[in-house]
């Protein structure tokens, strides 16, 4: 049996698979079909839970004797949207002047592809790992994300399995491969906040008490000053206001409640409890300072919700790991990658309570686009970053 | 046949015809028979507008050699809301410990009752008036007020038809009868607020731009400072938000554009137009500081859309209507009546543009509410008040 050395080929096998969140559409087949050539035991387990589709996940190992690396992504993709106003079919793997075209590229079929040609290259080089390597891969990181690493992860450990490190194939470079490694995240906050008025006539606002002159001083004070400067490895901590929701249609009419939402994206000098206080202080020193507006003798009156669980701020600290990998980009590219924790969340967010976790895969310029590609080019580099980085962490 | 002098039994009638906007509901034909058997000369215009319920209206008239006086209001009113809540139906006009009870008892049709009384009893003493006496009455005050009062004065002028002052029979009095007449009204200008931004994920603030962000210090700059501190005759302007809606469900995104509504109420300080221009003038301003703003190097971009047409402020300068009317409540009541340009519109913004007017009428604490009603005593005295002015005014 060959082996699926070049991640062109693997990747174009998993592009023409339909696998829009939740479908499976047969990604984690043909990749199953990759790691069996590898000699690696596969399962494959599928989640359910109340309200949400049933996910189809895979969770493969190769054993042997030594520390045990996993690789972690997903096969599932973003619909294409408009398929018409791609340049190339989003499900036909075609290639046009370097590049390979497909939903899923770069998000993070790509990644995946390039991993598993690694892993067959070292294979074909030196034989079995001196450790393990295991797969563990979700077709639900697009969507609700219930079914999915989460529940992996949870069912891979009550079997036993134990990691020393993994690495995450999402796409991290900006702007062209080998610029960013990703070594922790921001830690995210969502909150509602509601203020409280009276109802009125807009020609007798003595009669009523207008929620939108205490809501305004409220978000200034979520807005300014500055949580924080930033932190050696962290960007500043900052606050979006995502809606403000009134939604009153009589423009003679006193609005009775102002709501507004806001989002807080925090770095390793908060946990998510300190700046929840934070948070209610500064509004608290903003309803109290409202006592003073004219025809006012009481604070504003709010409440504040926190939406869903906050997401904890973590960073890397395997020296090794992360040195490792860098070490391996420089060897490729001639270029130390950036140490970064910025952007969004990601499952590895779940993966670090297990083990330390890095992140580095393709450029994501195109990632959730029309016209989603790849640079051929960019699946050897990666190839050969991944490869290098097996060889050396192993050794 | 017997004059209509007595007030109670004018509004008991009129109470019982369920005149709720657009209906007619006999109202009119009922204050017909009042005002024929004054020997009026009565007509009935209706007035149509694709898309708005045709309107009954009423006009009046008592003529006789001297100056015109118009009496103007509605017998139209609003819903009664829940019939059950009322502790005596809203149309049966329900006498209990010295009050009537029932929709429109003091939201007109109480101030047209009086006011055919105090005529009645006037032309009982003294015959004819020595002027002439009209009302100017629609059913399309509560309503869209599209084909009521604005088409009426249109109507009748077009006729020929002059006046030299006119009285608005509304509930102008806040607390007790003689508290207070209406000598003119704020302005009323209406505006919606658009800023646009750039919509993107909340972890990557510096690829979007949040146009909350840009949309908080141009509403702090249209509530401080003051427009003013208020004129001889008129309360400060006042500007009020009525609704902000940004209507983006996800806690994730910066959404692209944010937008909000505000009302003001302005007095003779200001015309419309310059109202604008200031307003104009503040948010180029607040537009302009945000680019000081950290990764800001352009002014946030925003729009203002103008709503409807402006209510401009009208201040009433007949000093013997005035006077003549502030002596009659004098007379009856032993009190000088506050002259007030506060509160919501009325018609009589309409009718300033034909002759001079003043609004006074019952006390208005349970106007549109369940249970509205009048006290009989009230009802005596505002007719008194009323038959006072008559016999001073064509004196």
């Amino acid at each position: 049996m060959s082996l699926p050395t070049d991640p062109a080929a693997n990747l174009a096998e998993l592009i023409r698979c339909p696998s829009v969140t939740p479908a499976e559409g047969n990604a984690l087949s043909v990749l199953q079909g990759m790691l069996k050539a590898l000699d690696g035991t596969v399962e494959r387990p599928v989640f359910s839970e109340d309200g949400t589709p049933d996910i189809e996940n895979l969770y493969a190992r190769l054993s042997g004797n030594g520390p045990h690396l996993m690789f972690a992504g997903h096969t599932d993709v973003v619909p294409p949207g408009d398929a018409s106003a791609w340049t190339h079919p989003p499900f036909a793997a075609a290639i046009a002047n370097g590049e390979m075209y497909g939903r899923g590229a770069v998000d993070m079929k790509g990644g995946i592809a390039c991993f598993v040609a690694a892993l067959a290259r070292y294979v074909e080089a030196h034989g079995k790992p001196k450790g393990s390597v295991s797969f563990l891969i979700t077709g639900d990181e697009e969507g609700p994300a219930i079914n999915g690493t989460v529940k992996l992860l949870e069912w891979a450990a009550a079997r036993g399995e134990t990691w020393d490190a993994a690495i995450v194939g999402e796409p991290t470079n900006p702007e062209k491969l080998g610029d960013m490694i990703k070594i922790g995240r921001r830690g995210s906050l969502t909150g509602r906040l509601t203020v409280h008025g009276r109802q009125g006539h807009v020609a007798y606002p003595h009669l009523a008490d207008n929620p939108v002159r205490g809501l305004l001083p409220m978000l200034e004070t979520l807005l300014e000053p500055a949580f924080d400067a930033g932190t050696e490895m962290f960007q500043p901590t900052n606050l979006e206001i995502t809606t403000i929701d009134v939604g009153n249609p009589a423009t003679n009419v006193i609005p009775s409640e102002a709501t507004a939402t806001f989002n807080v994206r925090f770095n390793d000098g908060w946990t998510a409890e300190a700046l929840q206080a934070e948070i209610h202080n500064r509004l608290d020193v903003a309803a109290e300072a409202s006592r003073l507006r004219p025809g006012r003798d009481t604070p504003v009156a709010f409440d504040i919700d926190w939406l869903g669980r906050p997401s904890p701020v973590f960073l890397t600290r395997d020296d090794r790991l992360v040195e490792t990998l860098g070490a391996s980009v420089e060897a490729v590219v001639g270029q130390r990658p950036q140490l970064s924790t910025s952007g969004g969340t990601s499952d590895a967010r779940f993966i670090k309570d297990y083990c330390p976790v890095v992140e580095f895969g393709l450029v994501g310029q195109t990632m959730h686009m029309v016209d989603e590609r790849v640079a051929l080019a960019d699946l050897e580099t990666l190839t050969l970053i991944y490869l290098r980085f097996l060889e050396d962490w192993f050794d």
